[in-house]
């Protein structure tokens, strides 16, 4: 008879997901990863699917595929739908599914700190099929303002509001500009550029709050150059159907407002029976378990530990790896160890050779310098996905040429698929 | 006071569509070309969409980027919803539009013969968001099959059944087996590719109709050794949510039914006042122009010229610049020209390294060298579609590696939009 081996479900094929599997290649236990998802998209650049300079593509790929040699992995498509801890049991659409140790990495999803209408009618920019959503509807607003009979309207169609200064805003309204200065300028000749209006909103003093003063200040200067209305200091009092309310009373007349202000834990959690603090993130012990199941760990964004993480990509693989490397050493009768979060740096592209680069809390570089190692890391970072070589060809064309290639709307809502109700996955 | 120009309006970017603006280039009329999608799609490689071989991207383009050198052209983004042929009058969402001269060239319709729920209950294989639906709910059919509980459902999943003989369905059911045989294996290790069943029916006795019989033999022979099962002289009788019922009364078991058999023109005109024959084509005069109205020209898959031509994309482009010529003959008073097809050749590829090709009626190829030969034609057409790099990669990597990049499942039905009326283009 053969051993037994332990067996470690990982809810959320994310950063953390992902590297917690990578992590746990070669030894001794089964691996079973878990996500309503079959891809592991690169959440850094989803802002460039969402500004039609990437296709979806070019940022996701199969977690089969990433997981194909590591022999002790396996992926399962199905969408979590709760928890028994007690029996150490995950409930999925595809059934129940035991476990040994369980590592928790489901991400995070937008807050909207109450703001009235937000939540309902405002585009989010958190998963790759919002950003494929987003880049339709930005599409069609250029189409729409050509069709436009009076100027109001067309001005309307024309106006884009991003919420939030930090690096999404920053990044996701540098590459709308971008894509206004260059194809929409080139393929609609009856919309003078000037005639469009991107707003990004900050309600503090600052943009991008994590940097040194000198790189948010070229950040903000930056932006303003290439044409966005940058204001700061500006909270947003409400959301509706005709647009964009700010504390002062002032109106923006827009159909088009991305939220990007806030990030919390994921309030599905909740129903699992897990504990969760103001902004649906897990407490946990400082070696990520938690508290009274210390074979569960939880990790990336849905962790809140004790000591203060910044909710990015970094921390998620890094917390991951720690969490796989807290089940082997409890697999050897050790208790994990704490965690510490090594901050190598942050990066973010305003335009073309425009970036704000700061590393290890210690070197700052803006412009083209920045631009460029804003590059180099990023194309090394898709390596593992094969199709970083479309990504380089999209941004070169892009970068020589002004042009980009994912201007294609997709996805008609009225896509008539075959009545089957075996169509589903699981029933 | 500038002389008035006339105006044509184009309906429908397809091959007719666009060649049919190329054709009016530099000449002295303003050409509108109108269609509901954004972009121009490269019909012949549809297929690989769904077969998870190319990205949606890689054969669609944005008809204003095609466009973008031709100063008399402009494109619009709209829906048409009807004709006044009297009043020379095109109905569309965004509003009336007068023309001069008129071409329609909207392309076909699947045509299902009758058979039972047939329409309901299988996919379609004619437009880029149908590739998509079919790529994902195949995708998702090895995820399913993984889970399945027992051997009945299990092979279920594993069970394709495809409609047709003709160039779509032999094309596509190889490009199938390859996507088994390859990628699918390595990904899907709790899978036996020889679980897998893909069956090819078709109800004349041969497949490839329209190819020499060495050539279509050929075909079947090779799709049978890579593992279709080839079924032919076997009409469908009826499709429901269970599978597919043939005629001699045996069953099939499948959630998959891809529906390739036939093609008809688009019934939607007879709302638009055309008159159609059966089919849903419309009949025109041997110069592609309406009987009544001449300057109302019908040109692709929707005309039914008196001559017999095919439904394939070298017929819709020439009758597309046809027409085009017949507007500018009538713009200097001269009867437009009868339409007469030149026969250049068809091509279907079968899986790697096997293809036949059919030259002017006179050459025939298959094989390795035909392979070769449907590679540099389809790289070739491919030009003007700036991604035709991507596409090239795409194939490198699937014919030196066995795999293929798109395997992403994208489209959640459960994406959520902000709720905003103001969303669609033109409200």
């Amino acid at each position: 008879m053969s051993e037994q081996r332990p067996r470690v479900v990982i809810v959320g094929a994310g950063f953390a997901g992902l590297w917690a599997a990578k992590t746990l290649a070669g030894a001794p236990v089964d691996v079973v990863i878990v996500d309503r998802n079959n891809y592991h998209s690169f959440f850094p650049l989803l802002y460039q699917v969402a500004a039609a300079e990437l296709e979806p593509g070019d940022i996701a790929y199969p977690v089969r595929t990433i997981l194909r040699r590591q022999g002790n992995a396996e992926f399962r498509l199905s969408e979590v739908q709760g928890l028994v801890l007690d029996d150490k049991v995950v409930l999925t659409e595809g059934g129940p599914m035991s476990y040994d140790y369980l590592i928790l990495g489901i991400g995070s999803t937008t807050q909207y700190f109450g703001v009235d209408g937000a939540d309902k009618h405002s585009f989010s920019l958190r998963t790759l099929d919002e950003a494929v959503a987003l880049r339709n509807h930005i599409l069609r607003r250029f189409e729409a303002a050509e069709q436009a009979t009076d100027s109001v309207e067309r001005r309307r169609h024309l106006t884009f509001v991003v919420v939030g200064g930090g690096p999404t805003g920053v990044e996701f309204a540098g590459a709308l500009q971008e894509l206004v200065n260059g194809p929409i300028s080139k393929d609609h000749r009856l919309i003078d550029p000037s005639d469009v209006s991107i707003v990004l909103v900050e309600a503090t003093p600052g943009l991008l709050s994590i940097y040194p003063n000198g790189l948010a200040d070229y950040a903000g200067r930056r932006l303003t150059k290439m044409g966005v209305d940058v204001r700061t200091d500006t909270p947003v009092a409400a959301v509706d159907v005709s647009g964009v309310t700010l504390a002062d009373g002032t109106t923006i007349d827009t159909s088009t407002v991305v939220w990007t202000a806030g990030v919390g834990g994921d309030p599905v959690v909740t129903g699992w029976g897990l504990p969760t603090s103001q902004g649906g993130r897990v407490p946990v012990l400082p070696s990520l378990q938690l508290d009274d199941h210390p074979e569960v760990f939880v990790t990336g964004d849905l962790a809140l530990p004790r000591i203060d993480v910044p909710m990015v990509a970094q921390n998620a693989l890094q917390q991951g790896s720690h969490a796989a490397r807290g089940v082997l050493r409890m697999l050897s009768d050790q208790a994990p160890h704490p965690y510490e979060y090594r901050d190598l740096g942050n990066m973010a592209v305003i335009g073309r050779n425009a970036a704000v680069v700061h590393l290890f809390n210690r070197w700052s570089f803006k412009g083209f310098p920045a631009w460029v190692v804003w590059l180099g890391v990023h194309l090394f970072k898709l390596i593992g996905f094969r199709n970083r070589t479309a990504a380089v060809l999209s941004w070169a064309g892009d970068y020589f040429f002004g042009d980009r290639a994912a201007r294609v709307i997709l996805e008609r809502s009225d896509t008539r698929s075959p009545q089957n109700p075996k169509d589903s996955l699981d029933r």
